[in-house]
């Protein structure tokens, strides 16, 4: 058996479709970002950084840094083994608690990542709750899908931010099954939020528990960083809240928050939480002081809200189609993976600005685009040199305006 | 529904079998390993951690530590990104270089965990394989296990280390389908070892591609610490080598090594590394630290097999059994969930020594056991003081003493 050519043969036809991934190779600098350092094949050159999910740019916070040089220090690089043997640390068990607290829960569990957080939950549920149900939003992400896949329990797929759907596959399941309503709140491709109070309202109605996806929206939205639920005031409504540490906390690592026991169900019987190495308490430490930072500062989030106001405005100034929605996430459409591919190059090359092509499987085939993610650290004139970077290549490559 | 029962049910029936988990809140500090504080009701108290998988004891190796704390000082805390959309950094192009050095490939891929190494890489070729087999031993980990079952293609258990009947079941298969066949070096619960030439034997007979997964061997065997298949000479008879950097390597995270087809296939497909937050530069740059540190030095691995040697030998000397085996990790076995929790309480309440209960699901129903792994800073002192406690335990619990 030629197990070289198989490999080789679903390559090329990833290539001939335009969907072959090349990552860029970056050099974050603390205390310049969103600038970094871009290694090309005639070495390093800076470049402004607009696909970032290190949202508020928290990972250079000074206080966050430190918490992550001083445990390291003290502690060491690892945690040394599986949370029950040996690696459960005293920053994980604060962390927890952290998180508990930032959600309004009783309880939270760590993960390796927001992946491993998903599918770890999801796929216990559903596999250990007899007879469950779980009702995922077409455009879950693929972590939950992954998750519900793998607990092989039967899964009813609702349309996609539509309550009313979900109400009427709701109903059609006999009322004895246990129901659980997946969904999250910022998509991260498209950036729109979902109608969480009315998914919970038909939820409750069907005696359904609710869980939410809010790695796009923690530490971003609510006084406390909590999340659109928390912005809301609707996170007692939730039965299971997951989160990373990996966005806008400028960290590693993923969690759920919720009940006691539901923690500690996932706890003892998730998989992909027993079998695995513990966080690093270093990692747990820096994610541990941004989650604290965040409960109480505004000015990341704020300064945020008026960059990405500011960078919507000039592009429609220029007729630059971006997809409306009420989130921080900026999707400029292009529709095509090879001149997808070709516009973010020409933006490295010729104008030092790095935003990835997002093609297939990121996004479906035929809606490939450039999603822009404005910080609070883009400054005004970083915004308007990236309007006139993408004003010329339109210009340029004869790409649609939108009509005002 | 009421949920909250139904996770309590689950739980208090974990309880009822002594298979519900307490995790050891614990404290390292740097250049005391492997004496670490446990939190305990009355604050926190000096011990010897004899159960972590921090085997070398890298974890606090000043060059490991400083690789983390100035990576940290220049770039943060967090990748900031998937791999694909700005989270690929300089340390993982060199960590992944680095990895494929270490084991003889051409290419290495990183993930956030061996968990997910595993997992990712098992599920994307069982299922991107058109008609794959993969055939795995009888005791893979749960992440191989798990990956296997993700990827919904045939699986076929072979006897634990049993290349006849591997042979046998290979011999089953049709000619033209793939096939892969999946085993562990070192096992982590009872320490033995596989038979790599001959499963590689067999598997070249049948045009099977071989799959290992060398997470407890890693750093620990071989000139380099390339693992057991290093030390044997085997490392090009394998086509995927898998291993872990938060074992021995000190730190955290797993990767892959193989061909450049290979790695670039995974890379391409494997849902499980494509859609989560890629590792900090500091962790990768830590741990780049470590694996190169583990190339060169021959020390640790040195001392380590004295101090397993002489544990080994004082235990038998007092009639304490352990499971013989060619490996570093001493399973004391109890055979019963309650006894192996007792002991384990009463060696940290008492000796100030701390050895995890290892029950179901570790470890099947009726092979509970405590699980002993020497390293290089245990002190002959430390060995004897332990020996002491558990010969003290086995005359008050009148636990089976080995028959010489």
């Amino acid at each position: 058996m030629d197990f070289e050519k198989l490999f080789r043969d679903q390559l090329t036809e990833l290539k001939e479709e335009g969907n072959y991934r090349i990552f860029a190779e970056m050099e974050r600098r603390c205390g310049a970002f969103p600038k970094a350092d871009n290694y090309g094949p005639d070495g390093k050159r800076e470049v402004t950084v607009w696909c970032s999910n290190d949202y508020l740019g928290m990972g250079q916070h000074p206080d966050v840094v430190r918490a992550m040089v001083e445990t390291a220090e003290a502690c060491g690089t690892g945690a040394g083994g599986t949370r029950n043997i040996s690696g459960t640390v005293h920053q994980h068990v604060e962390l927890e608690r952290e998180l508990a607290d930032l959600h309004g829960k009783e309880a939270a569990l760590l993960f390796s990542s927001g992946y491993v957080s998903n599918w770890a939950a999801l796929s216990t549920l559903g596999s250990r709750l007899p007879g469950a149900v779980i009702l995922s939003d077409s455009l879950n992400h693929a972590s939950m899908i992954e998750g519900i896949r793998h607990s092989r329990a039967e899964k009813v797929i609702w349309k996609h931010n539509d309550p009313e759907d979900l109400n009427r596959r709701l109903a059609a399941i006999p009322e004895g099954r246990p129901k659980i309503v997946a969904f999250e709140s910022v998509y991260s491709m498209d950036g729109d939020i979902a109608p969480i109070a009315e998914i919970c309202d038909v939820a409750d109605a069907h005696g359904a528990m609710t869980y939410i996806d809010e790695v796009h929206a923690v530490g971003m939205y609510g006084p406390r960083g909590g999340g659109v639920a928390e912005e809301l005031g609707l996170m007692d409504r939730i039965t299971l809240i997951e989160g990373t540490l990996g966005k806008a906390f400028g960290t590693f690592g993923g969690y759920i928050t919720g009940s006691a026991a539901l923690c500690d169900f996932i706890r003892s019987f998730a998989s992909g939480f027993i079998f695995t190495t513990a966080l690093p308490p270093a990692v747990a430490a820096a994610a541990c002081t941004s989650v604290k930072h965040l409960k109480r500062s505004q000015l990341e989030r704020a300064r945020q809200r008026r960059q990405v106001a500011l960078l919507r405005r000039l592009l429609d100034e220029k007729g630059i189609p971006h997809m409306p929605n009420p989130s921080h996430i900026i999707p400029v459409m292009i529709g095509d993976p090879v001149k997808c591919r070709m516009i973010s190059d020409m933006l490295m090359d010729d104008w030092g600005i790095y935003v990835q092509p997002i093609n297939y499987p990121t996004v479906p085939k035929g809606l490939e685009r450039l999603r822009i993610t404005p910080g609070p650290l883009h400054s005004d004139d970083d915004i308007a040199y990236l309007v006139e970077a993408l004003n010329s290549l339109w210009q340029r490559c004869a790409i649609a305006r939108a009509v005002a």
